[in-house]
């Protein structure tokens, strides 16, 4: 029995990590949960899972919760701090970090100073704080295990493998439901298109970047910091079927792929359940029935944010934390219509080539370095509209 | 540095093999060559690569080349006792075991005894005494590493996997030159035609094999014993571009597949410089060239025989022996004209109709039962001409 905590459970990478809890009734425990503001949800999952500590974003919901159950309640925390509480209890087995953006940062890191095991879905805090989430982890001896259907296919991949084998890992990116859109006709797609994905059932926000695919930017990123890949090792191939998720080149040119269906609850369930496997509940992939699994090289005109966090790879640590708050605000304008689609990978660069990358080695020098190109992505972004 | 031995050298998996060798200079020495009739080949290669000990198929042939080599010549053997001996000399690491049919299986075996690794191309060998192969290996600490590229696939995916993990292990088939034939032509088809291979440059027997899919059975026969998996676990998937050489489906409903180009010369490699892998020498696998990779279900009603062969996986020892002696009569009858292409099966058939499965635990019993049912089937294709 595995005493799990799962940070950002009302999110859809938490409500189908609860999926799997229910599907393998006795092999886990939720002693911890973390959401932000979906009030509603959260008393649901408190009364079916019983948690012993809870954490919302605001006060006033903690309140509101506390009245709504009564006498046989959980400690009930908030805010960042709370949520920090709820990663590191010492009775946690696996910290599912599923905080969507920057915000799971701090919890995902208090996990990983409290040495657990981390099934990461919040890429952002990868992208942020690789270096220094790699270090912490290897003072408190906490592993990652990637949640993520690309991650976790390098992951399975590269099991047995001595990192002298490796000559590419390739994460597949289905290519988002604008693949095919003539390019003149990008500027003026709205949040409701860019929010029909064609292949994943995601949050908003890791939908949009799918449309922009600075989401597979973002797993560039996420996938040198896990795997300790070199930057030049890294590739993206377009795969709209978005059934292999990853394959990884080995030095004598034989390359391992991992496939499955499309279903994030495959790779939660492993990630959960790792260094274990469990039965699967899904009917098998069925590759005769698919027929033809396609691929094509990623057209970086079309997607341009994927050529900016290729060039980003390769610089200091600021430029990345940069890129992905530039990236937060304007997908967040884009949503609230006070920019149009294009605008979104316009505004990343032009923060980018404001800033002179840097190194930051504490997270308070991350989280400030955040807060102020937030700041200064929102002035241009007032400024255009 | 590994010294090497290669039964059946002057083949195509032979020929490959010294590829491999001289490719990687300093990592092999060759100390022992075994090869059938072609005399020319086979002292070109004693020229080149010295070894200290020769077999050849026949005694005169033996003679020829102590007179062609003059003084500083190999000690030349002859017949199944020549190889043998070859295959199981001391000083040999690894035996690279490549003879073409059952006149494979005595040398297998004696490397087998030997304890030597046997990288493994000669399934017929696997298929006629998989539990005889076994059973020595495990006495003598002897260990298989697979050469054919789909049980090399399976062997990649497999590693680090433990058993009860797997759900089901697919190999692919590229389903041959005929795979698009009208079925009513395929009783007119000619040798020539049926050499034709799309995908893979083998030698003659293996590529009638895969004209008829028999190659296929026979590697699910050769795959459960490398493997030790259940019969009902193995499948066959059409993938006429031979770039997915295997699958292994995990429990989870996860996928690995190993992919590569269409190049014998890679699985080899693999199989010599197991367990380490060395650099290849060929271009990446480019999949956004290739574009699409294809898959569809076999038909049994095209290749009757991979219905057979997943009889004969459910049944006892002696099976094995009789379809595997029937088809290289029968092949051999394809080749000489003396029997259509749809004969082959036919024959296979009707001859498996004909025997009652039994035990069979020496390798005089197997040998014995070979050369019956090779008797049989040739009486039985004599009948009907």
């Amino acid at each position: 029995m595995k005493n799990l905590v799962l940070l950002g459970s009302t999110g859809t990478i938490g409500r189908n990590t609860l999926d799997i809890v229910r599907r393998n009734a006795g092999d886990f425990r939720v002693i911890g949960l973390a959401a932000g503001a979906n009030r509603d949800l959260l008393l649901a999952q408190i009364r079916e899972f019983c948690p012993g500590l809870v954490s919302v974003a605001k006060a006033e919901d903690a309140a509101a919760l506390r009245r709504a159950l009564g006498r046989r309640k959980p400690e009930i925390l908030w805010g960042t701090e709370g949520a920090e509480t709820v990663a590191s209890q010492r009775e946690g087995d696996v910290v599912v970090s599923a905080i969507t953006g920057f915000n799971g940062l701090r919890p995902t890191l208090a996990a990983v100073r409290a040495g657990k095991t981390v099934a990461l879905a919040n890429k952002e805090s990868m992208v942020a704080a690789g270096a220094l989430l790699r270090r912490e982890a290897k003072r408190s001896g906490a592993a990652f295990v990637p949640v993520d259907s690309e991650h976790s296919g390098v992951f399975q991949c590269l099991a047995g493998r001595e990192p002298g084998e490796v000559r590419a890992v390739i994460l597949t990116a289905s290519g988002g439901p604008f693949l095919q859109t003539p390019l003149r006709e990008l500027r003026r797609k709205t949040p409701a298109e860019a929010l029909a994905h064609p292949r994943w059932k995601m949050g908003r926000k890791v939908t949009i970047d799918s449309a922009t695919m600075m989401n597979k930017g973002l797993e560039l990123l996420e996938a040198r910091w896990l795997f300790d890949v070199a930057a030049e090792k890294l590739r993206v191939l377009i795969h709209p079927q978005s059934i292999v998720h990853a394959l990884v080149e080995l030095r004598d040119g034989s390359v391992l792929a991992q496939l499955s269906r499309t279903d994030m609850r495959i790779p939660i369930q492993y990630a959960l359940t790792y260094p274990e496997r469990r039965d699967g509940f899904l009917p098998s992939l069925d590759l005769a029935a698919v027929g033809a699994l396609e691929f094509s090289a990623p057209d970086e005109r079309r997607f341009p944010l994927l050529r900016t966090a290729r060039r980003v790879l390769g610089e200091k640590d600021s430029a990345a934390v940069a890129m992905n708050a530039a990236n937060e605000i304007a997908v967040e304008a884009f949503l609230e219509e006070r920019l149009p689609f294009t605008g979104i990978s316009r505004t990343v660069e032009a923060v980018l080539a404001g800033i002179r990358p840097r190194c930051l080695d504490s997270i308070d020098g991350i989280v400030e370095e955040d807060r102020r190109v937030r700041e200064q992505t929102r002035r241009m972004i007032a400024k255009r509209t």
